[in-house]
């Protein structure tokens, strides 16, 4: 597809080519299609993206996102307080929340520790973590940090921390996944589930 | 990926999901980077649509897009006026445009003959091409709609309108692609060019 001369119209398909998942071409599709628009369609993709960037802001007590003064979790009565699953970002709140199976508290730390990309505790949520648990409300924090290296430092820097507390610390479970298949396994990810192996 | 309660969050997601090429996972994957970009870089996508919806316009000429009050193409004073190239889309001229070696002008009649779909000759830009027959400037008009059977309806239903002024009105060729594979062309391409076949 041919660069068009016309500076508004390159000027929005390089803001659309800076979002995930979208190169060169597809940005120039979605600007053609936004000029295709009948009138007041387009408007409501920009009202929306200022909407939200108004609208949405961190809940203050768990740094998820919200739209009210505290997020819908942390205002929830029938949640269990007595349980906080801490994750790296408010993606994984959704997910987490989709299961259904979860009901107590999150604490969203906003990354993980990486001290390459220049990410260290003091970039993280971590003290917030700590002020929270200060009440004595709390009897366990779930560790739900992606099973990447830098998810596992993170858990296990925020572990030693809190375990001082004589708060209880656990950490999801890593194996094969389900409907996983053993030859197309990792080796870091089998090695795991040979060491963590379960009575039948 | 799992749905975000947040209403703006979700109104921001399915406005992505209207664009072309943006699924359900893309768009809500885009939403979450819109609301996690510092300050001022979604709103330069807002901009950018408000401001493309603003000033780009159709040239009053040839249709094509334009922010100024005729197109750079109409307005150039060394195109050659007595060559108007017919096509299907401005997205169409960007893609001639950039092959640097069409120098006459472009008429985009917006869409092509489609009973089908409701687009009869009436809401094409066909009067429009029309007219600017009329003063006798133009000696050929080149039909660029696509290759496909609503492109070829659109092109010989023009030609037969032209063709009583004595205006030369040419196609562009059809055959197999540059770097086309006899064994996979489709028949259709294939017997077009085995018709149209040259002397070597």
């Amino acid at each position: 597809m041919a660069k068009n001369t016309l500076v508004p119209f390159e000027r929005l398909a390089e803001q659309f080519e800076r979002l995930p998942g979208i190169g060169y071409r597809s940005a120039r599709r979605i600007a053609y299609y936004i000029l295709s628009l009948p009138e007041g369609e387009a408007e409501k993709l920009s009202g929306a993206i200022v909407e939200a960037r108004e609208k949405i802001h961190h809940c203050p007590v768990c740094y998820n996102l919200t739209d009210m003064e505290k997020c819908g979790i942390c205002s929830d009565p029938d949640r269990d307080r007595s349980v906080i699953c801490v994750v790296e970002s408010f993606r994984d709140v959704s997910v987490i929340e989709a299961m259904d199976e979860f009901s107590g508290l999150y604490h969203v730390l906003d990354g993980v520790i990486s001290p390459m990309k220049g990410v260290l505790p003091d970039n993280l949520r971590i003290k917030e973590l700590m002020d929270r648990l200060r009440d004595g409300t709390v009897k366990e924090v779930v560790m739900a940090t992606n099973a990447t290296i830098e998810g596992e430092t993170t858990a296990s820097y925020i572990s030693k921390l809190i375990k001082p507390l004589g708060i209880r610390v656990t950490r999801l479970a890593t194996g094969i996944p389900a409907g996983g298949n053993i030859e197309y396994s990792d080796e870091i990810t089998l090695a795991r589930a040979f060491n963590l192996r379960l009575d039948m």
